[in-house]
């Protein structure tokens, strides 16, 4: 099952994704769960499944995709996990490498990544997102995966010249990390090291790997993160880029407006996003 | 006048701190303003000085301090900002250290500190604590301090062992930064670089600097964090830790059971912690 959040004529929702359109959950659950962070917090996947036989109530060309989880309580990112990575960032330490998003600094499938106005390297990184459906704290690896409610791809998208060693500023720009287009359920994802993962940059292919090569695995993951802080239901796993970024090309490559960034992982969908310049003053505007 | 947020008979409350007690504004303004952060979203700390000549309606001994603000959006922490700290650190990196605390990890005043179970290294830094009133992006140095609701202090507990140059793990054990007792609102430090900070160890001074030592002074740093992201009302910026903390001195010195902790800023106030050793699935257990 995949699942989504969106925005269709203005109301937020979320939803079943078929292959002609979406089961509008917020519709037909939304009085008992208001969005897909509360479904996994109520572990209410299985009435989703019930109605997953149904047929779509909206179609796709009408409605805009959110983040799948559009407000995680800790968004927790893993940085040097693939070995390319690591060599071409020169990261021998052993410990996995954890840095934080906000959520605010994430964006839907199809919606504008925007390019920081005072970064000249904005670079791509795809990667394996992972989403928590039953919390909790000292999670053991063996027990890790009965945590995991389900899979997505994700784009972390890093303003390297911001970045340093401890990342806060390079990875939290606003709507710079692009999660979706949508969560396929662990159900059918058995082993999440076995998937080929790839990042195109207008039509390039720029990473090419499979989650077979991480360093650290998605259970090892959890269990290290959930020794020091407790996760909770819709919590997001970012488990770390490929080698192949902008940074480390030559001549480097990093993202303008009017570019198109895709990230593809086996099984679990495509993510696409067209970058545009963050306009000044967005989420002021906003609020 | 000096606000706190607190839990009175199993209830959370705010309020506005006297000598002899709390005057109760959750009881007060409750039905308008549910804790302290919607109190700062509304602009109305007015509303809470013209209830501050009344009388106290708690004695401090019937409440237990919550963290000043329990449930932040963002805190950012900065590390590696006083001229000490940076030579016992060698750090040479001119942009501010920033890393992140989740919510979680945070204690009140006289609460226990927790201390990490699978850490041996568990650190004590004494810090100033801006709470921001007015949210936006894009913030001036000249503008930011019209954006502070007020100081306080923090005592960001830290697990060396644990921290790296990317600090998640260290810095995110649950119960481990103690954040109190109370803000000072910011019209009674019209500089927050003229302040005594001092910290001791079960009674010995073991850090004794003034703020006017840091090197990214408050105005600058909101600057530089609102240019990446936004910040709303409750957001806490930590602005790091004079010298002589235990992992650099000779023989270290860490925090075990038993010890007291506190952090004193001049005008602010003083804060004050029993380290604990953490229980097993603390909050599991209060889930």
């Amino acid at each position: 099952m995949k699942l989504a959040s969106f925005v269709h004529q203005g109301i937020r929702s979320y939803g079943i994704v078929k292959a002609d359109g979406m089961i509008d959950l917020g519709q037909r659950l939304g009085d008992r769960y208001g969005d897909l962070k509360s479904l996994l917090a109520a572990d209410a996947l299985n009435e989703a499944q019930q109605l997953s036989g149904e047929t779509a109530d909206l179609r796709f060309d009408g409605l805009e995709f959110l983040p799948v989880i559009d407000n995680p309580g800790k968004i927790l990112c893993v940085g040097m996990n693939y070995a390319e990575k690591r060599k071409e960032f020169d990261q021998h330490n052993p410990a996995p490498t954890l840095f934080v998003r906000f959520a605010d600094s994430q964006t839907g499938h199809n919606a504008p990544v925007l390019k920081p106005r005072h970064s000249s390297e904005f670079d791509y990184e795809g990667e394996l997102a992972v989403i928590i459906g039953k919390g909790g704290e000292d999670i053991s690896r063996e027990a890790a995966l009965s945590h995991v409610a389900g899979y997505s791809c994700y784009m972390d998208g890093s303003a390297r010249d911001w970045q340093h060693s401890w990342f806060t500023a390079g990875k939290n720009w606003r709507q710079t990390g692009a999660f979706g287009p949508w969560m396929t359920t662990a159900d059918e994802i058995p082993d999440p090291h076995t998937l080929a993962i790839r990042t195109w940059l207008n039509g390039r292919m720029v990473q090419d790997d499979n989650t077979a090569s991480m360093i650290h695995k998605v259970a090892e993951l959890i269990e290290y993160i959930s020794t020091f802080t407790s996760l909770t239901p819709g919590d997001v796993i970012i488990t770390g880029s490929p080698g192949g970024v902008g940074k480390k090309r030559t001549p480097p490559l990093f993202m303008k407006a009017g570019d198109r960034i895709e990230v593809e992982i086996e099984n679990i969908g495509h993510l696409s996003n067209v970058i545009i310049d963050a306009p000044a003053h967005a989420l002021a505007a906003a609020h």
